[in-house]
């Protein structure tokens, strides 16, 4: 199993163009942060991923779990975001330039 | 379409009640964050939101994407996780609690 360690001072592109080529290689990656600036760039490198993998005809969800590591003999909890294919056809999701114009409930929280 | 708005001092378990809720009411839910804080309490949410599906038999994954949102006549890029369901046994994801002591490749970026 592959694992891409992400940082907050990650360059989100760099990262998305690792996702892509393991997910092209192996179709499935687990992406690892530890703090909010790290798990925003993960976040924002999925995204950027799945704009590469779309035009190899590939889709990708993903499924975010805690997971604790350790860290200089300390234990923290890291996001892990699990990239997974998923048929590009399926529908359901919004494509990435999605236009936040539908019409909508909000919830403000 | 149901859109949560979350914000960096959103707290992570009432945004994930809201989204366990719409999940078992309509199977499907955006939830949108704009700035590291807000897309790190989304994420951490939407961890949270899964453990309570997953007691419901419900698995979900969640599809990443940018979205442009009108702020006080700004245009600001948002990040949209859009919450989809599947069914909890199609394996792939490590679960919630899935040990970092796998064997594996490691990329720091």
């Amino acid at each position: 199993m592959d694992i891409i360690r992400v940082a907050a001072t990650s360059r989100s592109t760099a990262v998305a163009g690792a996702i892509a080529g393991v997910m092209r290689e192996q179709g499935h990656v687990d992406v690892q942060a530890i703090g909010a600036g790290a798990v925003n760039q993960a976040t924002k490198a999925v995204i950027i991923a799945r704009g590469y993998l779309e035009l190899d005809g590939i889709g990708i969800v993903c499924v975010p779990s805690f997971v604790e590591v350790m860290i200089d003999d300390q234990e923290r909890t890291a996001v892990r975001l699990s990239v997974e294919k998923r048929p590009v056809d399926s529908g359901g999701a919004s494509p990435p330039d999605a236009s936040a114009a539908e019409k909508e409930t909000s919830h403000g929280l």
